[in-house]
């Protein structure tokens, strides 16, 4: 192919206008002058569809939004893509957009039009190193930070909209899992049932499957086991972890656990500290609370019932437009949840070589306390 | 999910070790030093895969691999994923591999294990920029350079199981383009066809799905149409340009023009003049002629035709690991073909609002000539 499009999508997109509204951008600059920083360099990726809509391509060739503090934003495209950016919810904003030629050095473009004075520039936090190495070249005397000083803080807290798609991605990945019983059962491979539930993680809604966890039997106690060919067997414990991203771009993530026929008794005792440390942690989430002490909630119930050393990984992480971003659920971070922070709260028990749990809502932090996303029942769901 | 895997292969991966040779490693040490650096920082992508294997997750957490060139390579990793890149091809390299805590900086433990002379490192062209300004922040007298001056010379020239690898990435793309008849047919919309290719691309050897155009009528004189609801109609041009990922991580792309039913009689001479160049170019690729020249070859031939303006980009780019990648076949490259190069050559011509055309095969530079790895017919496909 001439140059690199991603995967089709396989669904038109919704209405896009309310999800990225054009004052977000003169928010952006607003915290950028805050910040100290005299201009912005955002590349492809999360941040620059969070400011204009504009879902672009990760391409060798330079594709950037500049956002000075003290003059017009722009969006330099190699020209080739410049069609489906001005086709894109950027071509709205009333932004220049600029295509630029092979034989055009586009860091020199950019560096041409930045204001004489600009000292500190804010760079993607994805940038490429290829991008980020040839801005310093042209820019010598620019001290580079992270952009994601300035955005992380606004992308963390949803708008309306923004919260009204999680929602719709979070009643996408229900169905999902709703639907666990037409696939789910012993004599077939982890692999086989995976495959089935990534045909339906976009039959019900998403545009790409982001990824697919089915651990069965002591896989479960494994909280990165992706599928195996392990074929899956009567009183199997399943945990299983799946997400995707619908077609505004934002992103589901929900964890169930299944048995096949019924498990050992002791598994059953694991699964309820499991199940009634997440639901005080989803209870507890409120604006103010810690998000270490969100973690401390569930991690502190879990070691009391003993199973301490076995929750071997943070509560959470935070999602919006990518399935990890900000806020972590992490010991120690002392950052105080605030209404529209949205996140995934999903304690987990792990026993090396026997079996394991984990149970996974994304809840959003409202005025009144958390909204779970996530509605399909939490008890351990006993398949025949 | 507790962090994030990407999305699940769907086909177990064939057996690697002559595909990641072991003395890779002590290649690129070589070629660092050649280079004036002491030590090349590389993360997770196509560079990392080719030096070790591991097809790493692009996390927020630090994997690293330290390739020093006069000390001891090492990999660090995320504790949580010391397991998978122990189970990895990695795992076999007799490097190092170190898993860092949630209370670790990897940046410090990385910057502290660099010997003490080193002034200049080598970052992964990819690494994100919040890792780079990162290793900037501990390393602050140390100069990044780019790793791709280093690595892109090595990953350019294809090891022979490297080309076989390709090989079969040509082969799987070939049969789905050999399927196309079940699918392309007047009244089904694009977006219709290209989920049928999608699933037909996994069906014949991919793991990963990585574009699919299918630009019918007016769409195919735009070569960055991807796909569209528009119905395709009897008379239509139709480029569909598709490619994926095998299970070894070697990428196909290969694009053919089919018509449904007879097309117009001039959309004939259009054709017939670029699978002319097409042909030339294929048949001009040897030792020694250079990327540019090659250009040159398609592009005065279609110029001399009368349709030189409408040639709107480069002729082709390299294949491997990555679907993009050097050498890139652009007008005045002055890189000398070598054996063991491998890159598209898929030249076009687009009439804006008309339609368009695009022809393009893989082609291996071989000390014979050019080795075409798509082999299906480059003839107009008219299909009923």
């Amino acid at each position: 192919m001439p140059d690199a499009p991603m995967p089709q999508d396989a669904h038109p997109a919704e209405p896009l206008a309310d999800l990225y509204p054009a004052d977000r951008l003169h928010r952006a600059r607003q915290a950028t002058a805050r910040a100290g920083l005299d201009a912005l360099l955002i590349s492809p990726g999360a941040d620059l569809r969070y400011l204009t809509g504009y879902d672009a391509l990760p391409l060798e060739r330079l594709t950037c939004l500049v956002l000075p503090t003290d003059s017009d934003p722009f969006l330099l495209v190699p020209a080739l893509e410049e069609l489906a950016a001005r086709a894109s919810p950027a071509g709205d904003l009333g932004i220049e957009i600029t295509g630029w030629d092979e034989t055009d050095d586009p860091y020199a473009l950019v560096a041409a039009r930045l204001p004489a004075h600009t000292a500190r520039v804010g760079v993607d936090n994805r940038m490429w190193a290829e991008k980020t190495i040839a801005f310093r070249t042209q820019l010598p005397d620019v001290r580079q930070e992270l952009a994601g000083e300035v955005l992380n803080g606004l992308r963390m807290r949803k708008t309306p909209q923004e919260a009204a798609a999680l929602r719709r991605a979070g009643a996408a990945i229900d169905r999902v899992h709703g639907r666990m019983g037409e696939w789910l059962r012993a004599g077939r491979t982890e692999r086989e049932v995976g495959r089935d539930i990534a045909d339906a993680i976009i039959a019900e809604g998403h545009v790409r499957v982001d990824f697919v966890i089915v651990g069965s039997g002591p896989n479960s106690a494994s909280p990165h086991h992706e599928l195996s060919d392990r074929t899956i067997r009567p009183g199997d414990p399943v945990v299983v972890d799946i997400g995707g991203t619908t077609p505004d771009g934002y992103c589901s993530d929900s964890t169930r656990v299944y048995t096949v026929g019924e498990p050992p008794a002791d598994f059953r005792r694991l699964y309820d500290v499991l199940l009634s440390a997440q639901r005080a942690q989803t209870d507890a989430v409120r604006p103010g609370i810690t998000a270490g002490q969100l973690d401390a909630v569930g991690r502190d119930f879990i070691t009391d019932a003993g199973y301490g050393p076995h929750f071997i990984h943070r509560t959470g992480h935070g999602i919006g437009l990518e399935t990890h971003e900000e806020p972590y659920i992490v010991t120690g971070n002392p950052l105080p949840l605030a209404p529209g922070m949205a996140f995934s709260v999903e304690p987990g028990i792990y026993l090396p070589g026997r079996y394991g749990a984990r149970i996974e809502d994304i809840v959003i932090c409202t005025e009144e306390g958390g909204e779970r996303l996530n509605r399909t029942p939490r008890d351990l769901v006993v398949l025949p």
